[in-house]
């Protein structure tokens, strides 16, 4: 049987948060964690739209944290599917911080999270293929196999010899 | 100079956590957002210990995650500082979750997040050196290169053929 | 000497939140203030693209909550400078709520808010002119005018008799 | 079938709130999409001890704001039914702010608010008759019909010609 | 020099909470904690009225928890100061329980906590002695003797010997 | 019947927690408040580890607060069941505040708490007897009826010429 077909646009999402108080370290910057959750959850929402299932979180890419955002600023998060394999899909997403009085918006995140659907009792089930039409999501697309080697060589899971995909990293690139 | 010497241990945290309605998803599991809030808290904690100072995330790798936690499970984190680099500090979390009905205790997550100690201003500071003393901290303190290289890969600020300690794992293991 | 003129467009937000459990009454819908404490701070961004200041929430016009919005569901706000008086702003919001098992969207909310811009002591600043383009933006500005005269005359502060944009309301309409 | 008659008074509700950091905004002045939750969640209270019932917010009406409140001052807010149309109810809610230093405590809102009694299912369920004591309670009861006449028209649910009542305030006052 | 007089009803505070699904354990009742938390804000706004200062939490006096306290129920508390000295005050405080549905209202706690009133730099400062007037405001200011030599002794900072007020309570009574 | 015997030990929990700024109040100090809910929370998950249920807690012993602790420090809480009594276990908590620029450490509290245990349905229901080893162990169980004692002449549940136990304490020591 065919999967569902579904363009990975559909699952698009954008967050756009003020940074507040409780949100912030002692240097008034955001924390990490508070960001991690901001990101989990944004990514969390396009899962779920690509899938319209509950989805849990299976894992998260390195995350690297550059300049620190201050209390006050504008946070924006947007997040896609990039490619689904049977219960489980890929969610490529970008942050940037944005301050108010300069008008000045940075980059200031990248991730890749992958998250599971799960059905009322928790057991993961099919959903529809992430199909790419933009030149950047075919690239994100075609990445996704070998950010997953990359995930169960990390994991433990996968044998390092095995991971073709990301063998050519580091012998071609 | 030389800089001055801390045992790890001096940075070890355990951090004791109840799941709470707010912290779960429509199916009662613990979300990952929220892990992810409370691993970084705990790591930096670590952090601070070791170096005396306000500490920032710099980045957190690769994390998976298992089987959901209940609401009205008990999650127990355990941190330790595993080596410094300069200002900069690699810290080590193990995550488990205990069912209290059945007082079972499982494995759930585990993780390295990486902090920069700060000043004031937020300007990186030096941090002492980190001394492993049992087997277990001399073989994490030795994987802190290698994780060091492919983080600064994935990071996209290493040439992959460059990451020696890196290249070790394709090849050899 | 001539205000600064902005597109309106350029103070476009949206914003996508989950529904959480905290978020919600005893029937497992979102409550009321809740979904108003959203609007406020979509608005709020808005008014700050648009100064590119600190604001102050100054009024929101009357808001009805139509069908309850379930736990789990997806919330996405969307607002917009419509118009802007020296150091005040109005802000046009739209909110709507998915569900995600069966992929509908529906219309939840619309509302105007006013805000003030201030500089660190507290005290309004002049803002720029804001500028309408499509025939959309363009209503919404002069339509500005009459719901002005509405919230002044609804707190107290204008005659009923001098609200001559108001009275057209029920005279002609 | 006569309806249940039960006093407005009975409905009375006093809260008292201290502003705490994550209540503020960079200025340190509490936020006004936290202070209109802090209104909804008194209302509702409001109504749930007339109506004995689970409400779910139906509208709010036009609310202003004035001084901003700082940081640590208290919050007092009082709210009660002024009349109830079958299964809704108007509440009228005001708000003082109160500066501890100084002692000085001064009016900072007053809003109309709109509750619909649910039953276990959602469903609107009748409420008992509310029934106003005092002058002031008679003023409130009696400027119900107008201020709900306004929330329709400006609803789009009533042809401005046909709001009697309200017609009256441009009219006559 | 004579302290500034002020009744103790000046100091009097109602907060009205409800209760919601992040103050609840998995019995879907208030916790505990929760609880605490609220009675020692409501606590400290009674000494911040009665001494127009900043105050810190000195003691919390034994609390009792009786029947458990569904989730959506409403949560009165009462506090009033009941003596001062020097810098503390004694605040008496009551807690009842609202069940919505069947209108019915139980005590739930009673105790008693002390405050010190600080200057900005937290050190201890003068407060007005604190006036009863009714008889059971009477009876409160003079059991406040006795309940301050049960915490001295308890705290382990005055012999059990010297407490006369509070040996009178086993051989007399 | 016997009933289960466990040691005290298996009941021991730490928590460790970072002071945040919705933590604290106008002075930059953790509130009182919020130290009760973190004791009520690290305590209550002992009395679970002892019982494998859910507990309530049953009542709070006097808290005495001593110096503030500052925004940014690190708290760490440790608890450990004393004694059981059919459906109730005592609870001894100590509280260290650690600032993190000078590494000093000094104990901020300590307290006893009761719990009970209950079934699904909110009914108590008997827990292990609870045995100490270590002297400290013993001394906190053999002190555990003297403290039952005075909760239940404070509660006003027991006449004070019956408290044999804590006669003792005003006549002998």
């Amino acid at each position: 049987m065919l999967r569902k077909q579904k363009p990975v646009q559909d699952s698009f999402v954008r967050m756009t948060e003020l940074v507040l108080p409780n949100d912030t370290n002692t240097l008034n910057n955001l924390m990490g964690g508070r960001m991690m959750h901001l990101m989990d959850v944004c990514a969390a929402i396009s899962a779920q739209r690509h899938s319209n299932r509950i989805v849990v979180t299976a894992s998260v890419d390195n995350v690297s944290f550059r300049e620190g955002i201050k209390l006050g600023s504008v946070v924006t998060l947007e997040s896609q599917v990039t490619r689904s394999f049977s219960s489980s899909m890929e969610v490529h997403i970008n942050v940037w911080a944005e301050d108010i009085p300069s008008g000045t918006k940075i980059k200031s995140n990248e991730a890749f999270l992958t998250f599971v659907a799960v059905d009322q009792s928790g057991r993961p089930i099919d959903v529809p293929d992430a199909v790419p039409e933009t030149a950047e999501e075919i690239a994100l697309y075609e990445g996704a196999l070998r950010r997953r080697q990359l995930r169960l060589v990390l994991g433990g899971r996968m044998n390092p010899h095995e991971a073709t995909e990301l063998r050519a990293l580091f012998e071609l690139e």
